[in-house]
């Protein structure tokens, strides 16, 4: 039951916020082996000014276009947050088009116990609405 | 001084929205001890369509009257975390009306030496304004 | 490659909200030796009703112009924190002037490898643009 915050400056369309937020959970589903129902997913849309990040950062150029993303996650080793970190990447690359330079990924790992959502008791009858 | 972090999506009333924020307060008071002036929250409104989650996470339908619930606390043992999931669920479903099903919580733990606010110096005169 | 976001409430201006961003960078570049480029910053501004704290949080009196600072951050010994926190509090009365018992911080501390942002590869040549 992760929760990916991401967060962006206004002036984009529905369909292109939507695309990032699918692209990032299919990097979730692939990269971690996510269940497709398992997701949990903010988009934050900023004015330019309170969005704040260096044109230059470790010398290479970002642009407006920028997206930060911070998801809060069960803990994974290193090699798996790397494989999530690439796919991530890769698949906004690809869809909606974000430059790999444009995005910033941060994780918050936490216990598992850390989540809570409703579960249908084990013996309750299931019923169909 | 945990920081509790509360989303919904648009189109709720202010009473309902404080309603939503005075539950979860409750609940960490009963569930944890915490004082009642020990309260910091925000209500996040977002585009129905910025807030997204599975219909059916866990095979149990949810709605777009869900809520998403992110606290960061002071580390807790499991049975306390527990108890305040289950407890914050209970006053929702209380007040103002939120069924469990669309209850959805993560905690974000820390040490109690991550937090500060100004606190007025042991010997200081207490200055009535 | 901290993630830092200023919480506060609507109607200030645009000046005086990165007077706010640019004291919570400076305290991290002097406090913790960050680079001035490592800046990643998010600023929220909320309908009042939505930012929620006691008025009387530790017997000192808080007001409207309260900020909430979360700083998502690289572990830290507790020496660093401190100075952080003092000087945090010590630039934002100086710029643009917020009361020390108007703000309130906190700290998320994650792994380094938990950070990624796009660098270019070691030998790859540099193009100038």
């Amino acid at each position: 039951m992760p929760l990916a915050t991401i967060s962006l400056r206004q002036g984009t369309t529905r369909e292109y916020r939507r695309a990032i937020a699918d692209s990032v959970h299919a990097a979730m589903m692939d990269a971690l082996g996510l269940p497709a129902d398992d997701r949990f997913q903010l988009v934050l849309e900023h004015a330019p000014e309170n969005m704040i990040h260096d044109r230059w950062f470790f010398g290479v150029e970002r642009s407006e276009q920028s997206v930060f993303i911070q998801i809060v996650i069960n803990r994974r080793d290193v090699s798996e947050k790397r494989r999530l970190f690439a796919r991530i990447a890769e698949n906004l690359a690809a869809s909606p088009g974000v430059r790999p330079e444009d995005v910033f990924i941060g994780l918050i790992e936490v216990a598992p116990e850390n989540w809570w959502a409703y579960a249908r008791p084990p013996d309750s009858p299931v019923v169909e609405s």
